[in-house]
């Protein structure tokens, strides 16, 4: 092929791809001037929300107790103003929202909701406390609690996931779907950020766990590596498509056990200290303390 | 131990290691002036096809669909120049090229084959489109097509799948498994560029599915995390080495659902609409609209 | 809310995130001057590592046999630089050694650390040649060694494990975990550095797959993904907090291949050249040549 | 000093420095969203519209005569945003901006600038073409136009005086200065934005150059290092400041030459063709042809 | 050449340049763990001096007066470990330390050389503040403030100077002179830290002055681009070398001004209120409210 | 003006910028797979060059002269790699190579003059270390070679001199000037690579410093700031070009002193031992030892 040929080929290719008509639902007209979502800004963020919770843990400078306020000052404010670019961009992305709010609406409720996600920043790190703990007792081969927090991706895991959950109670768009989505990414472990979790949750390994949408977790549970907490099925509405929003996975109650490579699937309860063999498969309620294993 | 020591016992190591003879196999010399096989400008040429295949979701510019056509065609410009050169880094890896052809040809051959590549990128956008529609339907969680493309790693690990499918269908060795190999590294999920999709097909949170080299996998297929359409054994040679290349691995028609964690091995057919349930072990075919639960 | 408002509740949460009361457990005030451990720069351990055992295929330099000590001996010059920063950064997360050694002590240790890692890399090197020949050997998908090094994720995963073990073994706090949990997110394999493990090992696709703390592994194994070697239950002390260092996992013997998914639970032992199937649950031991199947 | 007391020295060094009494004039509090000037946004402006002036000499890309719309349609969109961002972080110091116009018009305003400078891109570049060509006939050390456009200082100074004087004459505020600032950093040649310059002309070595705001400047004029026009002397008004925007620096005719280290200062012609001696002080007109020389 | 040979030739003068006997003067041993003085660093350093003396005009975020704090506590505390590593590094090129103070008191002494600079910062910012009102008011070309802090040149040489002044002061060694030579190449004014500089003190355009060693300037002194304030001979020692240390260049009293391209060469004194004309040359004492100008 | 309207403003300038016509001597279309002159590429080749003559003061890598050969080693084959890489560059530039020799003859070309560039790197530096001896002994305001080093733009400019000068009398076209015009650049001191410079060669301060193509200038020889050594005038050609190539600048014999700010033009000599002073014009020979002070 001659390069003549080569860039006549180039520029057909360009062409086609640039066609409107190959392009529906797959292209991202956005407003002059709005931010997108980006991963990588919201890599920023949740290393900046560690930094900030977890100071000297994570986090670039070398922290000093007497003047740590200067540094958790700048990260808070430089969160607060990612968050609200983010949060805008996902904003955009709700079918409803040109009817709902004009364009400036739009801004200041994003400025509203960041605001409100960094109020929120003291109660998030009192439970990761508390994860922490936990992850440390159910262990025999952490040595330490900065074990816990520099390796374990559990904490990872939880940590973008009680910040996007968060996010989602205030009803933000796309956003905590895509900061969950990357600490699957980083850990194996998929949590949806609507589900529900309590107090002192750990998962050991975690590589193949997922925690579906409509999920409720007490406290004090712990789970291991490959558990799904799944759907059974959907209905479909009259046109085959299936109905959003319906609770349809496990509520899981406190201080149950659910061990490595467990499948539980559907709306079924497990009632509280019961405990959930390896390579099980759930499709039915458990009550209190119950045990099962594979036999 | 003195400052002198440690340096001594510095050059010593750096002197063993520097032995030919410990290299054996594990070091790779070569031509002056040939592109390395690069996991940089790998990822590069994956970031660079999202933003020509999903412009406005990838890519750092804000685009425009009145002036989309310079984005597009710099975006084109600059990966077919990447993919040359990876392609030409592949191709130095191929055992018998050397005898096949001279050093002026492989340059030629691997800008033939990124062009070949190039001109087929529309065809690959919209099989992909079918992808993206399977997956919104399949998932009530899922709340937009903009959910799917930025947080879904099914797309993402679909993406770089069918573009490394193409690779390998026109001989390119190496790269195309560096790629689907990223991807799993990104999402959990390990395809093999040698595997045969058909469109609409989706699979859901998605870590530890594996699909193997010689799958052929029909249209309107849904798999669940941790699904293995594997091999179950392999014929060895009169060395006791495997033979390679013999087709070892699942067939799987249209329409079919695989749910979590089943194990399929070796060269069964799954009939068109079977549905194999959560933690089954697959060895032989299936029929079409069978079910297979775990009792 | 008014701009106003909104930085008076910013300035509000700062101080409540710099309250030390609320950072109990959370917070790490370091030393001054002394290095923290830190992931950017394991992972440039981890990419140095990769270069000077396999120079060629990593590494950004093009390699040249007759000067390729230059480019060895600053690597490893460099190596033992940033090894002898991350073991102080490790050796001060050791909770007792300010009483037993002074500052000065600790930096001298580290420096030797950092010497003795770096004399082991020769020996690293030449096992992990035989963990290059399994995987080939094992695996019909493979065209070549350039295949097993640029793309299994075995590969990666078993050189960071087999540093971190030497650092491990050599009692080294800390930064052998990191270095571990870095390679278990880039390959969803998680081997525990304190694990030992023979030569000529090789796991095939990897995701999902555990390898707990007290494991011993001979020579010639060969696991599948989502393998798990971990432990039962643990006895706890009389706090009921776990005691640690019990042994506590499997002991698997020479040329024993274990299939995808299959659970293998507590110090069990597992004879040379056992079979262990696809998604089975052991919990107890296996003769030698033995092979369980699910039903 | 004890590390207590450094921190007590460092924590009241900051509340001196934070006091809003010290900061006056000093301090630009910005509003909220609103962009600042950039050196460094400047910078790559500069960089990208060498780029579309001069491709294949500048930008990273590899042009191609039959695909170069492309490139420069990328490079022009992304030109146009940075400028109009730049332009509204110019119009922020505009002192009575305010009482002018609304926040909204400001970024119609910085829109519409910003297109305009767009438009006047061809303009620039062929008037740039005949300062190259100037060059080129002015120096026997030079060898071709690629060394013009990639080694001349003065083409560099030129390229940033061009673009800058246009946005000067728009009415934008401290963009063009800070322009030209940067070209005086890199080159040593000083021409304010404000000065009028005609086609063909060319500055020899260039250090030192000063071209002062209200010099008018013909055609085919040449300079050498060293050469100042600057003002003599400059009016107060009743409070003792200078009253700026009066004439005070020289004209220049049609193919004048002025050699190294000459000062001509006050608005002063220096008449159609005349030559200015090195070294020279010029307080008074010259006619047409004239010639002076030190003696 | 053959490629044989090119690495011949390689290795060979890898040798030589390797020969100690080829390094005298040129190399630089340093002590173990002791850090390099680095234009890099010092560049960093320079950056967050101009952002914490005049906030919002410098430094990447975006400041407000109401959190201010925040942002100078965490750049004061950044800058006080630079300039502690950078002292540091200074002090390992004083020839006599090692006599002087043993390794530990090293450190001792840069950290609190460094705490004393920040202790001086309050002071520098005032001076400054001078320096731009002399410039605005100097120059009819300046529309603002901001103009001045966004663009003089002189500002620039001047924030350096006066920072490096002081470390000049306090005896560190070679970073002064580092420091105002980044500021030479970034302006062209060339001010040596050792010389002493009153109130309110400006130069316009700058290109090419020179402020020597043992200046002395007093307060609202103007110079214009191109003047020297240079030494005219200096005496010899008796091995033939310059005496180092001794007053050599001129005095210059308050409310002088000097315009361009003037030179004034030896320990003369300008008395207060006296003009030097341009392109002058000056060798001896002028009185007070004197003019001298070119003939 | 609608967006659309500027959409269609921007795609009409996008246009025109394109169109060949206006493209004529400022576009540099280039051969595929052939490097472009770059100053980045350049800037590291001056930044390794510094690191290979002055270890331990330039280069980031700590270095220790026990393991220096390493360091050094890498370098010089990064060095020889970039260098190839600009000379093919520049050689691509040189309007008659097409006729004279094939493109494979080219590389051959490059590669050969970057090894004999290596080969002459010791002469470099030991003429090199003459310099820093001559800038220490010629000021008394240095206190060190150190200093020299690191903070006297002299070094650095004749650093990229004498680097750039081997590569003009090797006759590669286009990258010396490059290297000499960033120096000019960072230095103000402007040397023309095809000067000739004998040993202890030193200029203070430097700004404004010209010396021009066929200067001759001798051993010992010291220059200060603005002295220019250049071309009083030039003849032109039948068609009014000047005639390239004729020696027109002055020769300056051993031990010359030339003052700030003179001027010398033309071809003339000034005579072994002889003193220039400060401000002067210089248009005839001056004899051995004699002394022009401006009256």
């Amino acid at each position: 092929m001659s390069i003549q040929n080569t860039i006549l080929l180039l520029t057909e290719t360009v062409e086609k791809l640039s066609d409107p008509q190959t392009l529906k639902g797959l292209f991202h007209q956005h407003r002059e001037g709005y931010p997108l979502p980006s991963s990588t800004v919201l890599e920023e963020i949740v290393q900046l929300s560690r930094a900030i919770l977890f100071p000297g843990f994570f986090g670039k400078s070398q922290v000093n107790i007497q003047t740590i306020q200067y540094q958790i000052g700048v990260e808070v404010e430089k969160l607060s103003y990612l968050l609200k670019e983010q949060i805008l961009a996902g904003l955009c992305f709700s079918e409803d929202y040109e009817t709902k709010s004009g364009m400036v609406d739009l801004k200041k409720q994003a400025r509203e909701l960041a605001s409100e996600m960094i109020s929120r920043l003291p109660k998030v790190r009192s439970v990761l406390a508390t994860d922490v703990e936990a992850a440390y007792n159910g262990d025999p081969a952490a040595k330490s609690y900065a074990e816990i927090l520099l390796c374990y991706p559990v904490l990872k895991a939880l940590t973008s996931y009680r910040l996007a959950h968060e996010l989602f109670l205030m009803g933000v768009p796309l956003i905590p779907r895509m900061m969950t989505e990357m600490a699957h990414s980083e850990t194996g472990i998929d949590i949806h950020p609507g589900a529900t979790i309590g107090s002192h949750f750990t998962i050991d390994h975690g590589t193949g766990v997922v925690i579906g949408e409509t999920c409720v977790i007490g406290n004090h549970v712990k789970l291991y590596q490959g558990v799904t907490l799944g759907a059974k099925s959907f209905p479909l509405d009259e046109q085959g498509n299936p109905i959003k929003g319906i609770p349809r996975h496990p509520i899981i109650e406190d201080d149950v056990i659910v061990y490595a490579n467990a499948t539980l699937l559907g709306r079924i309860t497990i009632g509280r200290g019961a405990t959930v063999g390896a390579n099980t498969w759930i499709l039915e309620d458990m009550p209190p303390e119950a045990k099962v294993f594979k036999k």
